[in-house]
């Protein structure tokens, strides 16, 4: 297949095209993607990443961002990074990029463990992985030509412990390369409106 | 209490405002509220709201919009109606809030059946729910000063049966006022970060 992976330089996304590669023809997208650069938070930025490539098999996004601050200091102002990153970013990516999927082609999305087992500082993180999950169960239902839709919803990943473990206190982390597993279970496997919950 | 109800013209604000009327003060707001004025995608209307009516010990929710389209026919431009409205709407409303409650005092914020139960042309509606649900879960855990937050979710109403049950097939629905007695138990209850369902 000819796989789109939108944050293909982050922690999750490397681990997800190293293990694509091997049987896949895999397309590194990113602000700074070896093979085409994007903005998620950018609808202009997102057609133009589409019209370069062309027809794609299926599109996987490991990217988008949120602030991270207690409930007391989140602003609207500091939550609109969530929504326009983590949630609008991604959603926009199917809505963009349904045209240039295959007949039979899948979307997968990130959420995140934060939705189910809150952290202190996660509401807005935690917002826009909510409102993706229920995009993708609601948006399976419906989507045309076979296309696909599901997103997984990783742990703190042992790779990113060092650095961000203080917020996932007692949260016992996960391998990258098991979170990568998922998204080839969503591209390669059949089923759809999944939130793979790699917990 | 003294009790700010949000969208208390609706159909379901309507049944909230008239169980809690016998026993609370009950402030009625909406875009042309009986009381105070608000329109919930502005945060300075927000803002401005909050200010004219002074301290609150409750806040209810029951407005906020999406657009009903199928996903192929969804656009980032249709799709912001959800994100602004029932999304930041009901979520700026507590951001903006915050400072205005009491001690002890409750959010209630509304999310809806289709994030858990898809329809079609429900994807936009189902995100909003699926962002609010999960920002109360997390935000719970960290609301300052004994203030707690939760979320109602509705299923159709027998009251809006005639008009939108056409988008509901299958589905049996629940008296308004069934629903209205979720977010009496939020406000004069002891829970915090649940959604409750009422199916």
């Amino acid at each position: 297949m000819r796989i789109l992976v939108v944050g293909a330089s982050g922690t999750i996304g490397q681990k997800v095209v190293e293990t694509l590669k091997p049987s896949h023809e895999v397309l590194r997208a990113g602000r700074n993607g070896a093979d085409v650069k994007v903005d998620i938070m950018s609808p202009d930025s997102i057609t133009a990443m589409y019209k370069s490539i062309g027809h794609i098999d299926a599109v996987i996004n490991a990217s988008g961002g949120a602030n991270f601050k207690t409930v007391s200091d989140l602003t609207p102002e500091l939550n609109e990074k969530g929504v326009e990153s983590k949630l609008k970013g991604q959603i926009n990516l199917v809505l963009l990029g349904r045209e240039y999927l295959n007949n039979g082609g899948s979307f997968t999305l990130t959420t995140g463990v934060m939705m189910d087992d809150p952290i202190p500082m996660g509401s807005s993180a935690a917002m826009a992985n909510g409102g993706v999950k229920a995009f993708v169960k609601a948006a399976a239902i419906e989507m045309p030509r076979g296309i696909r839709i599901n997103c997984v919803s990783p742990n703190i990943v042992q790779e990113s412990w060092e650095k961000l473990g203080h917020l996932f206190a007692g949260f016992t982390p996960v391998s990258a390369e098991r979170v990568a597993r998922a998204y080839v279970k969503s591209v390669e496997g059949s089923q759809n409106g999944q939130n793979y919950e790699v917990y």
